[in-house]
């Protein structure tokens, strides 16, 4: 998979893609990502890449014609399955989105800044608008982050031990159960007596029943879906 | 605002806080933040902070202890607000919670890892626990930086223009209307007249009327609520 990240901050992307699971990804040769500063595809001296709001306010708003510069190299080199757009506005992000994306081979990916980008550029060149939750961020940067370690973790290989990311939380619509690791007693806070019963069949049980009661008290909009 | 996050990775964070918004707050003295490796509180020789989880299954657990020896160490230094452990099951975090959490003095982040912390640590020192949305992460650290993010952006004298920040989405249940920026034809895609006109109180209601239509188009949720 190809990712390629459009950004006026490429300095702040730097150091989560060189550590844990994304650099992995990429040091296996599994993902590619490319950085785009769109300041180098500016025209004036002054690398401008925002601008006053037409009718007034507060906040800049980044300009199309940078943005459709870097796009349209971008594109007159591969084809790409999406070019998404990560804004406050988009469609929320959700694990089957994850999954949707992550059998993709290359996507585009542009980062809002300020109050957003010029509603031309949605209107033209977006085919995907993103949002990763209902907060607003300094930056679309950190939300494309978001998706790209989302997105990433499920490209086969990526993980060491497959098997893990099938058991994580609303890949079965339920949150995960509670888990515990040694010692079994500490400070007199101990383990529940099932999990250290070697009772395979027991555990299983137990497990689906906390998953179900978590569930049930902290989302039960997960078991209405 | 004093925040500690503790990690297995701060390396990851690095870049984010040295660039953008989360960067300047610090050098204005604004905030501080510091990371804590939670592989500092080990007790072996393997600096071991997980572990297999109690009744097997693919995964690994971090271990209460080191979690336990970083955590009573800033809390015997200060006082804390909240200690938030960032988890897919947690709260789903939204401006209103951001709003809240950005008038707090200290905070502990601490970021889950594998399969999640041993439950015993929620259940003793855990104050809150926030999700920054329904997918799964490789780890609690991008979730920790959106928190940051969010939060501190709220501080005031962390955005340049304080007007800035009430008029993103979410702050008032609306979606941000559509904004435009130079130049007014680009490849024949033109801006909207009314937003050229000069006349604000029309324009103000352009705005409304385009937030409105498109926070009912994308978001009607936000409008029942």
């Amino acid at each position: 998979m190809r990712i390629d990240i459009i950004t006026v901050v490429p300095e702040l992307l730097k150091s989560p893609f060189e550590a844990s699971i994304m650099q992995r990804s990429i040091a296996k040769g599994l993902v590619e990502v490319h950085f785009h500063n769109l300041r180098d595809y500016t025209t004036n001296a002054y690398k401008q890449v925002d601008d006053y709001q037409y009718g007034g306010g507060a906040g800049m708003v980044m300009m199309i014609e940078p943005i459709d510069k870097c796009i349209s190299e971008l594109k007159a080199a591969r084809d790409y399955d999406e070019v998404i757009y990560m804004t406050p506005d988009g469609e929320t992000l959700n694990q089957g989105i994850a999954n949707t994306i992550s059998l993709q081979k290359n996507i585009i990916i542009l980062c809002g800044h300020y109050k957003g980008v010029d509603q031309r550029v949605r209107d033209q060149f977006i085919t995907r608008e993103i949002s990763i939750g209902d907060y607003v961020l300094s930056g679309g940067e950190l939300g494309a982050l978001i998706l790209c370690d989302a997105v990433i973790r499920l490209i086969p290989g990526v993980l060491g031990n497959e098997t893990s990311a099938l058991t994580d939380s609303f890949q079965d619509d339920l949150l995960a159960p509670p888990v515990y690791t040694r010692p079994a007693d500490y400070k007199g806070w101990k383990v529940p007596e099932i999990l250290t019963s070697g009772n395979t069949p027991k555990i299983e049980a137990w497990r689906e029943e906390q998953a179900y009661k978590h569930t049930k008290n902290r989302r039960p909009d997960l078991l209405n879906e």
